[in-house]
C-alpha cells in the first residue's frame, strides 16, 4: 500500500472517489511516512493528527454516502507553519511565537477543509519566512543540502512523498525556491488571487499564498479551491476566478513564449541553463513560438524587492522585536533591525519604481504578444547547509539569499503569476527547475504551458532515495 | 458692466449663452479687475492674458455660431500655480522652480479649455502647496490677514471677484481652508475622482484637485467638467461619473446628517461654532434629521495626515532639495528635511492606520445611515499674517498650521468628499464656514445639502469692500 503515496494528488483522489482506498487509510499512511522521515528531514513544526483523522473520517463517511466534494476530498495535505488553524499554535518556526495560539482558521485552511482535505501537519519555514535556507530541515535529495525556503518543509515533505500538496507562501520566491531545489512543482498565483487572511505576514505588498505539489495539475486543482476575493485581505483582488483545468491539456501549439535575452540567464549554473534551454526546445517542438525579449529595469529588481520587503517586515515585527529581540535567530533579527532604519523616502522610491516596473512588464507582454515568459526558477541547485555564498566562474561571490531570490523576485515585484517546474538534475544529482511567468490572472495559461512540458518528461526518474 | 463680475459663474454663463455679454468682454473685465487688485492682494503668480483672450475669442465665435458647450463656455477662470499649462512656467510659487516650463497641459486645464473656459491666470500657492499661509497674498476681507492656503491666491481672487472659478489642490485642506477664510465655496472631491496629471504633487496619496467658486452650483458644474477616470494618474478611480446637478435643488427633507459629538467642535472659535450650529438648525428646519455621531480614531487623524504627507513630500522633492536647498523658503525646507528622516516603518504604520480609519468612517456612515457629516471647515477665522500661533481660552497654544489643517485633514485621510460653505462672520468681521463631508463618490449628495443651506442665506452681505 505504500506506493499509494507515489501517486499524484489527482490519482489518489480518483482512487478515493472509486472507494479503492479510504481517506482514513490514506491519512494514516501519510502520517506514518512523515513520522518515519522526520528524524532525517525535520520537515514539520508539528503534526495535526487529531484534526487530520477527524477530517479523514468525515470524508470517508461522505464518500461512502456518495457525496464527493472534488479532487481534494479525503486527500492528506500540509500547510506551512504560517497558516493559522484554530486552537493550534502557529509559531512561524520561531521561538518568538512559542506561546501563540490561533483563534481562527486562516482562509486557506478553511477552504482546503471545505474541499475535504485532511491537514496532517504544519511544515517548517525559515523563521518568519524571512530567509531561503530553512535551517531546521534537510533536502530529501541530500540532507546535507538546504531544502530552500522559506517554505522548506513543504518542499521537503512533498519530495519525500509525505503528503500530496503542501501550502507555501512566496514573498521573494519562497514557494518556487523550495519547489525548485526539492524537485516539485510550486505555484505563486497573481498578487491578490488567494486570500492571506490568517497567514503571518512577511511583507504585505509582496506576500502570496499558494501550493506546492508534485504535478502541475495538482497545483491547478488546489488553486481552483483557494482562489477568490476576500474583502478581509486588503490586497485581495475582486477579479473573477478562472477555470484552471479546462485548457490544461491543450498543449502549446501557437502560443508565444518569451525567452529573456538578459537577466534570467546571467550567473546561472551550467546545468540549470541547459535544463531550461532543453525545455524551451521541447516546447518549440510541441508548437510554441519562442520570442526573444529584453527584461526591462532588470538592474532595479533586487533593490525594489528588498526596498519594499525590509521595511514592511520590520513594521510587522515592530512590537515583537522590541519585546523579544533575544528570541529571534541572529540572521532574522539583523534583517529586522536594519529594516527599522530605512527612511520612508527610500521606501516610497521603491513603491514608485515598482509601479514603473509593473507597467514595463505589461508593455513587454503586450508588445510581444506573449502568453508567458520562461526562465530558470533559481540560479543554482540546493547549496550545502554550511555554505553561505556561491562563487561564480568569473570570480563573483554571491550570498545564498541572492542566488535564490534573484530570479524569483521579478514575479513578486510585478505581482504576475509564476509556476516552477522541475526540468532535470544538476550538480550532485540535485534537481533544477524552470519557471513559467504569465500575465496577471493568467494562471490557466502558465499552468497549461508548464503541463505541456511536464507531459514530455519521464517522471519515474524523479524521486529521491530513502 | 463691472457688476457682471458679481454674478455667479452659472449666471455669467447664462448671459454669455444669451449673447448679452461676449466672452471677450468678460475676459477683459476679469483681467482688468485682477490687475486693479493685484497691488493689494498679490493673488496671482502670473496672468495668462494671451491664452485667455484666444480662448475667449474662440468662445465668442462658437457661441455666435450657436455652438454652446456648457456652463464654462466663455467664462474667465484661474488655476493654481501648480497646474501645468503647455509652454508656460509652473513655479509652485517657489524660486526653486524659477526655470520650469510646462511641456503639456495638465488634465484639468485640458478639460476646462475643452469646456470652453478662458484661463486668465495662475494663482499663488503657499510654496509647493506645503503650508496654509500663502504669505505672498492678502485676504480681501482684510489684507493684514492670511488668505489661507495652500490655494490662497484662488480663495483671494474669488472673494475679490477677479474671476468665477479658480482651481485649487487639497492635501490637508488646501482647497477648503482658503475657501473658508475668504468666504467662498470650495470642493475637495473624493480621492481619485479628478485627475492630477500635470499637477505638481505634495503628497500623492492625499492630493486632490478641485474647484473653488462663489456658489455650490458653480462647484457642481465644474466638477461635472473635471470628473473622470485617467489611467495616467495612479490614484485615479475607475468609477462612473455622477450627475452633480439633477438633485442639487432637491432640498434635505428626509436626509440624515451626522453631527459630531467629539473632535469637530473642540478648540473652535465661538463664532465658528455658532455659525455651524445655526446652519445645522436651519437644515433641521428644512427637513433633515440630525444624528449625533462619534468620530472614530479622532486622536490619530493628525498623526496619519502628517505621517503620510511629510515623507511623501520629501520623496517628491528629494533631488530638488539636494540641488537647490537654498532656494526654498525656510519653513518648507525644514519640513522637507525633517521628512527625509522619518523611518519607513513609521510611514507604513501610518498607511495601516489610514486603512483602519477609512473602514471606521465607512462603518460610521453605514451604521448611522448618514447622507453626510457636518462640522466647521476650519477652527478659526483668518489669522493675522504675523501671527504664528493661536491661544485658546483654556490656555492651550496651537500653531496656525494645526488650527487650519486639524478639521480638514479627516477628509484627506479618509479620501471622502467635502465641500466647504460660508456660514457667517466671526472675529473682525472675517468669514467662517462649515464643511459637508460625504460617502466616497457621494459628491452629488453633499452638494445638494450644501445648496439647501446656501439657499437660506442672504448672499448680498457676503462681499468684501474694495
Amino acid at each position: 500500500m505504500a506506493d499509494l503515496l507515489d501517486l499524484s494528488m489527482r490519482e489518489a483522489a480518483a482512487a478515493v472517489r472509486r472507494k479503492e482506498v479510504s481517506p482514513v487509510e490514506l491519512a494514516r499512511l501519510s502520517l506514518e511516512r512523515i513520522a518515519a522521515d522526520e528524524p532525517r528531514l525535520h520537515a514539520f513544526a508539528r503534526l495535526t493528527e487529531a484534526r487530520a483523522m477527524a477530517a479523514a473520517k468525515q470524508a470517508e463517511r461522505e464518500i461512502l454516502a456518495g457525496q464527493w466534494r472534488g479532487e481534494l476530498h479525503g486527500v492528506p495535505v500540509a500547510v506551512k507553519d504560517l497558516y493559522d488553524m484554530a486552537g493550534l499554535p502557529t509559531t512561524c518556526s520561531s521561538k518568538v511565537r512559542h506561546d501563540h495560539l490561533a483563534a481562527a482558521d486562516s482562509a486557506c485552511v478553511e477552504r482546503l477543509e471545505q474541499a475535504g482535505a485532511s491537514i496532517v501537519g504544519m511544515t517548517h519555514t525559515h523563521e518568519f519566512a524571512y530567509g531561503i535556507a530553512t535551517p531546521t530541515t534537510g533536502n530529501p535529495w541530500n540532507v546535507e543540502h538546504i531544502p530552500g525556503g522559506s517554505s522548506g518543509g513543504s518542499g521537503a515533505t512533498l519530495a519525500a512523498r509525505g503528503c500530496y500538496m503542501a501550502m507555501g507562501t512566496d514573498t521573494g520566491g519562497s514557494i518556487r525556491i523550495p519547489a525548485a531545489v526539492c524537485g516539485t512543482v510550486g505555484l505563486k498565483p497573481t498578487y491578490g488571487r488567494v486570500s492571506r487572511v490568517g497567514v503571518a505576514s512577511l511583507s504585505w505588498s509582496l506576500d502570496h499564498a499558494g501550493p506546492l505539489a508534485r504535478t502541475v495539475a495538482d497545483c491547478a486543482v488546489t488553486l481552483g479551491a483557494l482562489a477568490g476575493f476576500d474583502a478581509r485581505d486588503p490586497g485581495s483582488a475582486d477579479v473573477p476566478v478562472g477555470d484552471y483545468l479546462t485548457e490544461l491539456e491543450h498543449g502549446v501549439k501557437g502560443l508565444r513564449i518569451g525567452v529573456p535575452r538578459n537577466f534570467f540567464f546571467e550567473h546561472v549554473e551550467t546545468e540549470v541553463e541547459a535544463g531550461v534551454r532543453a525545455a524551451l526546445a521541447t516546447l518549440q517542438k510541441e508548437g510554441a513560438e519562442l520570442v526573444e525579449v529584453e527584461i526591462p529595469m532588470a538592474d532595479m529588481i533586487s533593490a525594489i524587492e528588498f526596498g519594499l520587503c525590509m521595511p514592511e517586515a520590520s513594521a510587522y515585527h515592530r512590537t515583537m522585536i522590541r519585546e523579544r529581540a533575544e528570541l529571534y535567530e541572529p540572521d532574522v533579527r539583523t534583517f529586522l533591525e536594519a529594516g527599522m532604519m530605512i527612511p520612508a523616502v527610500d521606501y516610497i522610491a521603491a513603491l514608485r519604481q515598482r509601479t514603473l516596473m509593473q507597467a514595463a512588464w505589461r508593455t513587454m507582454f503586450e508588445a510581444n504578444g506573449l502568453d508567458a515568459l520562461i526562465g530558470p526558477a533559481v540560479a543554482a541547485v540546493a547549496m550545502r547547509r554550511d555554505q553561505p555564498t556561491l562563487t561564480w566562474p568569473d570570480g563573483t561571490e554571491e550570498t545564498a539569499s541572492s542566488v535564490y531570490v534573484r530570479l524569483s523576485a521579478p514575479a513578486n515585484v510585478t505581482g504576475t503569476p509564476s509556476v516552477s517546474v522541475p526540468c532535470g538534475f544538476g550538480k550532485g544529482g540535485l534537481p533544477v527547475a524552470l519557471q513559467v511567468m504569465g500575465r496577471p490572472f493568467g494562471e490557466a495559461r502558465i499552468l497549461r504551458i508548464a503541463r505541456a512540458y511536464e507531459r514530455t518528461v519521464d517522471w519515474s526518474t524523479r524521486k529521491p532515495s530513502r
